[in-house]
């Protein structure tokens, strides 16, 4: 085959540590578990948050950060369960990052939260590469996205602890091959916990927000 | 509802533009018509570029340059149809940039090409704000990915002049909208070329092919 291989390097934002390490101090003195939600537009993280909210917002009380170029449709949709929402609008930028987490963190009561769910930028390349202070990564890859996916972004799924495969209903009408997936996923990244879910039917949801309490209980 | 608004600006990277200018020059020259072509990680862009190549190959000498972050999993694929592919690994960067396709195109004979397609990396942010001499720009939005996607990442809707909305066959099993994605497409960019289509069932290809043709036809 006809193939020429062109390698062009980018230079990685070292301040954006420092900083995730200032917030990470913070959300621990506050005793607040945060996760950090990521995937491509449109792979579901909003109906994962709204999910989520419903799953336990009786057990836990939760903050969310929404991380979007532009709009509020996202904010308006999380909003509307009733939990307190930040909206960050990075204007151009294709990731949230640390600096722009600390200046919506300011806008909450971290002593009054048990778990803020940050749900970054639709965007399955350069949030990877932003820590957040976080406590949690958590990706979504949705079935229709395809299971090549861990191939040509490996990064996502090798800094990530949880994955969600999200549209599982969808299952049937593609030719989405889920040991392919998972196969390449672990391969990537054994210590990754999987969990095969669908928004839209509810399938899997109980299990992730079970475990999901677990883990924020056990990091406290 | 309790939402709080925070905006952050992102420099906007000019030295791409002139370089753009130089690679438009280049391909004006040679008489290629350049088609940069951008979605969402799983949109289907490779399916895309293979059923173009499908139908336009006996018709007009085509290559492909390939944008991915790693990996040539789909420079495989396209080069298997016969077309001549570069494949541009990124390492991090999220997009092409106007030097790292003219770097690509090095690898190239223009004066023995009649169109060149530049599949981007998957993101529906960053490769927006970056010109790359191309004659057109052309977007796929999938089904799945929702018909809110213009709402959230308008710059993309509004910086190409064509609109594929592939996977059409998996309608009957999401809420996509397919009005209201045309309304909003088209209140953000009146002048958007709308094609609906599916790769997975052919739906729509030759509408596009034959339309592509006519575009590169006139343009040279």
């Amino acid at each position: 085959m006809n193939i020429k291989l062109i390698d062009i390097r980018e230079p990685i934002l070292k301040e954006n540590q420092a900083t995730a390490e200032q917030l990470a101090a913070r959300f621990a003195e506050a005793r607040v578990f945060v996760v950090n939600l990521m995937s491509s537009p449109g792979a579901g993280k909003t109906s994962l948050v709204v999910k989520t909210l419903e799953g336990l917002k009786h057990r836990m009380r939760i903050a969310v950060v929404e991380g979007d170029v532009v709009s509020t449709v996202d904010a308006e949709r999380v909003a509307s369960t009733g939990a307190q929402t930040v909206q960050i609008n990075t204007h151009g930028a294709c990731h949230i990052d640390a600096a722009m987490l600390g200046r919506a963190v300011q806008e909450l009561d971290l002593e009054a939260l048990d778990m803020l769910i940050v749900e970054n930028v639709g965007n399955l390349v350069c949030p990877a590469e932003f820590v957040l202070g976080e406590s949690m990564r958590a990706m979504i890859l949705s079935v229709p996205e395809g299971h090549d996916k861990p191939l040509k972004y490996p990064l996502m799924f090798t800094e990530t602890s949880a994955l969600l495969i999200n549209k599982l209903d969808l299952m049937p009408h593609t030719d989405f091959d889920l040991q392919a997936c998972r196969d390449a996923v672990t391969s990537l990244n054994p210590d990754m916990r999987i969990f095969e879910i669908s928004c839209r039917t509810g399938q899997g949801i109980d299990g992730w927000v079970d475990w999901l309490e677990q883990r924020a209980g056990g990091s406290q």
